[in-house]
């Protein structure tokens, strides 16, 4: 799937629109989403909430699997995120990368990244295949 | 702090004000969270979005750490959730217990159950104390 | 299968042996191990280290699925550990809990407590069934 | 701290001793560890067992901030393991990278590779620096 391909998938997804994620590229089992700052965004503080760079991480692996040929779509099953710096009135960008593809699960990391590629929190996520026969 | 006085933090916290999310317990150490279904809080597929789960389990182990009496703000630096099952079109219950006070950190566990109190995620979080003097 | 069955799966588990776990209890969905006091599980400063726990914890949902009547064997795909408290000199219990049997995977948490039940280490473990006809 | 003083703090820790760990390479913010196969490190089925991988991890993330000019000791207070794929009869690398050195966590990450360079675990590892002052 192409990068614009895989754009209308993310129009369509309801939440993650919410967000106003954009794809800025897309390869070979990783993908790169940007997060325009939003005031909407932010926690007290005046710092990016937490969940948006989770929502981004598990968006942006999520592309990162679609884009293959021949994917199946996946569901997330596990997560975990280290928040290492706040994100503060800054655009962020959110790089997705599948570690393994698995008959049954795929695994990827993603990090987010701030101003002057400042890193902002690591993530681990693991889906799980949609077997569309098991449905 | 009260159930009211909370209801009033989380209102002012402009991120998670847009889940939606309603107080609707507090005790010692505990709080939970109703998440009103909405449909734009849905993935593909029909389904409340993972990043919806995690962000009710940040904000219910925050409310139960600003909860407690002599209180100070307090900042997520870990999260590790599992994804059990799939919310359809169904309210959420989010409810959170802290594990461990600690003099810097705090760690806490999450759960989030459907209908029929159906389990849909287990949540870990450590947040760490702000402490005013080092801001 | 029983507490003395189980007892004899961990002692054919070499390295599982070597830490001298004993099993306590057996129930529906949970297990309890105990872990001997031993010099030689200590890190630095006379501490028990992190992966004795953490291993006490991946045998103890191991168990409690192998105690299922009708149980496959399964690996362990994910596991995320919060350290709370140190344990010194001191014997500790591990309690595993199944939280969700799913048609692949497993998911479990457990608990290590020290002296007087202090809560020292909290675990979510994600196993997945090794299908007998996929190997 | 050069690779052999690391090598001696190893030999010292009682319990990575008994995994016979060899420190192969250190770095800024970088070490790699060795895991020479041993029969006693496996779990039934022929599989290097998974703890095995935890303590590799655990161990080279802490040789890394030992090996750091003016470094502290500091803590394990939280760990997360994805395991992508079983080792089977070989010697596991594991590299551990830090991530960020704050001034209260460290965050990390480490990998586990077997033959060929065949990635079998991927670890996320907060530590705590301990403060000689608070103890």
């Amino acid at each position: 799937m192409s990068r614009a391909a895989l754009a209308r998938v993310l129009a369509r997804a309801r939440f993650s629109r919410s967000f106003g994620f954009r794809v800025e590229a897309v390869g070979a089992g990783t993908c790169t989403l940007r997060v325009p700052f939003r005031r909407r965004l932010e926690r007290p503080g005046g710092v990016v909430a937490g969940p948006v760079l989770m929502a981004a991480a598990d968006a942006a692996v999520w592309l990162a699997i679609l884009a293959r040929p021949g994917h199946e779509d996946a569901v997330t099953i596990e997560m975990q995120t280290a928040f290492l710096a706040a994100g503060r009135g800054e655009d962020i960008r959110c790089r997705a990368r599948i570690l393994r593809w698995g008959r049954r699960l795929i695994h990827g990391v993603a990090e987010c990244r701030g101003r002057r590629g400042r890193l902002l929190s690591h993530h681990t996520i693991t889906y799980m295949r949609v077997d569309p026969r098991e449905r």
